[in-house]
């Protein structure tokens, strides 16, 4: 795809000079290639063998029986698609009862379906955070949530990660002002987990909203950590979700009272001018938080798994289902993964800019979607290759 | 789901004080309940008989027997979900033999899908403008390149709607900044073309980059109106598309060179941070796009369509499948809306804010998924229903 990055600076391969646009690329991508950035895409087949520890199909639910067959029947009843925005004709029942399924999964009154995640958090903060608005932001938060802040164009204070007297310190600092305070329950990068109860009292005394993040959470904690810490219905605590991730399709989801929900129906951008969820995502979801209801026992083992590796390893244990792997440098990340890779084993691999602190990682999914055979095999791999680096 | 709107302003349905948001929630419902804009989802079921002239599937390709045949097989061969990112697992040889096929149909070297078309027009302005950009946009663009601008910080410019003049001066005011020009090859609203051929010529006189959504155009006009007035494949031209209007699925796609789908690849925080199209929406929008390519006779459909009602209502026909009818007033429009649908004929309503002139309008799309019989019943319901009223 990058043949026009083999062609001189001046000139491409027709002879023609660059235009200023084409010389701006082409320089990107130099310095790219110069820091070893360059990321490609590498597509992989339905039948691949390699053991998969880089996703985020935390439970496995994506392959699972229940899932394909629930997301073929709704593509064969409903079409291949929604067919309009929400707004318009493109609410489905099917819509309707995995929103019913996923609030009473997390104990909230209402829940509203996205189109991905991202536009889930986009909506929200946009939705709820205008210029006269005051946002405070833990510094580990998702990519969707500092676009999000940034499209509001809300006052910003941007926290130490998980420092809980920041936060109210950013409270107290502006009282009487419309705040939301943004945070994750598992964050991604680091893998740990935020101090929720805590968050929610210091929201709770300064009358702001805490808006929690579960992409991390919900399905690996059961119905989350917002539930499992006794926040979920409470007014002025919002959960957003993933159903990309332990729900093992596409879209997003919000929850919490609804008349906020009916405020994000009537005002939120990203959901207004967007088209409906698929209707085999929709199903596909629906049907994964049905087993991941049903069957604790998947999330039980990826407590187990990575709680093994992470002491094989000597780091310590994430709270979520994702091991992250110091390393000394993104090119022996690099290096470690692909030598990964050719045992069969594959795993992710955090480099900047996507990590909040520089560091690069090896990024493990202890997932519940791997035979317990493969497994094993893949932390006997990991524990020589990565053993050899660190 | 508006439990909470039906308390007093003062306090809730337990007795407890609002808190802050509460009352700024319960405001803001209120004042659209006073404004005559409250919106409400309206679910509808999969055998709805209702003749369905609101949505966007303006060739009925989501409903085809190969778009949904499609969709189920890749269900169950690939899973309910892509399972990561693009960039980690989540490209499947499936997004790969899409984005052939959309750079193949539409005359283009490359093609990258996205989760949703607002994610592709967040990706192009974000990745390719910054602060030191500029961006020239037209005054009707959708809401999605109007985030996105807001987003990538970009000095920006809007020109009136359609006016090539106005962008040729705005190009000229700011002679050597790297400047993206933003259109829609058909208008969502009014309905009409963009003047491209004028625009192509004057972002290559002045060095800029035009970029085409062509939501509205693909699959109405066979591979779209950038091919059609031959500015496919050139390299200061891109396209932007969806794929859940005339492709019946869901996703977003951008086309253009590979250089600078590879740098959308490495920069584009909204492709970069969400998980890949999910398998089903990727196979239904590959067949979908097939059958659209074998058949043309849809697209002569619609237009046959779309012409005979304008006549018939005495407005101008439309470039697009969607035909735009002016209203007296927001109410007028609502009121219609509802009779239209008593006689079992579902069309689509613009108003504030979703119109860029303040005009309420009736949205009939003449799209060719109806059957003949039913497209006469419609026609008839709208002519004297419509004719009262204007």
């Amino acid at each position: 795809m990058s043949k026009a990055l083999d062609g001189s600076p001046e000139s491409t391969d027709r002879g023609r000079s660059k235009t200023r646009w084409e010389s701006w690329i082409a320089e990107a991508a130099t310095a790219r290639e110069a820091a070893g950035l360059t990321r490609r895409l590498r597509p992989r087949g339905p039948g691949d063998d390699t053991i998969d520890l880089a996703g985020n199909d935390y439970l496995g639910l994506s392959r699972h029986p229940d899932v394909r067959r629930a997301a073929a029947d709704a593509a064969l009843l409903w079409g291949g698609g929604a067919g309009a925005s929400r707004l318009v004709t493109g609410t489905l029942r099917l819509h309707q009862e995995l929103e019913h399924e996923l609030a009473d999964w997390l104990g909230q009154p209402t829940a509203l379906t996205f189109s991905t995640g991202y536009h889930a958090n986009l909506s929200v903060v946009g939705a709820l955070a205008d210029r006269s608005a005051h946002v405070v932001s833990d510094a580990h938060i998702h990519a969707s949530l500092i676009d999000a802040v940034r499209l509001s164009r809300a006052q910003l204070t941007v926290v130490p990660h998980n420092d809980v007297a920041a936060v109210r310190a950013a409270l107290a600092a502006r009282p009487g002002v419309r705040t939301l305070v943004l945070a994750e329950s598992i964050y991604s990068v680091l893998g740990d987990e935020a101090p929720l109860t805590e968050l929610a009292a210091a929201c709770a005394e300064h009358g702001a909203l805490l808006v929690v993040d579960e992409a991390h959470g919900v399905g690996v904690h059961g119905p989350g950590l917002v539930h499992r810490r006794g926040l979920a219905g409470r007014p002025d605590v919002l959960v957003t979700a993933t159903l990309s991730k332990s729900l093992g399709s596409q879209g997003g989801a919000v929850l919490g009272p609804g008349a906020v929900l009916d405020h994000l129906v009537n005002t939120a951008r990203p959901f207004i001018f967007d088209t409906g969820l698929a209707p085999a995502s929709t199903a596909a979801a629906l049907a994964a938080a049905r087993v991941a209801r049903s069957g604790p026992d998947l999330a039980d083992t990826i407590r187990a798994r990575v709680t093994a590796l992470a002491r094989a390893l000597g780091v310590a244990a994430p709270a979520g289902a994702v091991l992250s792997v110091p390393m000394p440098s993104p090119e022996a990340a690099v290096a470690a993964q692909a030598d990964l890779l050719a045992e069969g084993v594959r795993v992710g691999c955090f480099r900047p800019p996507s990590v909040p602190d520089g560091v690069s990682r090896l990024r493990v999914t202890a997932g519940a979607g791997v035979t317990e055979e493969a497994w094993e095999r893949a932390c006997k791999a990991i524990d020589t290759i990565v053993g050899e680096v660190r």
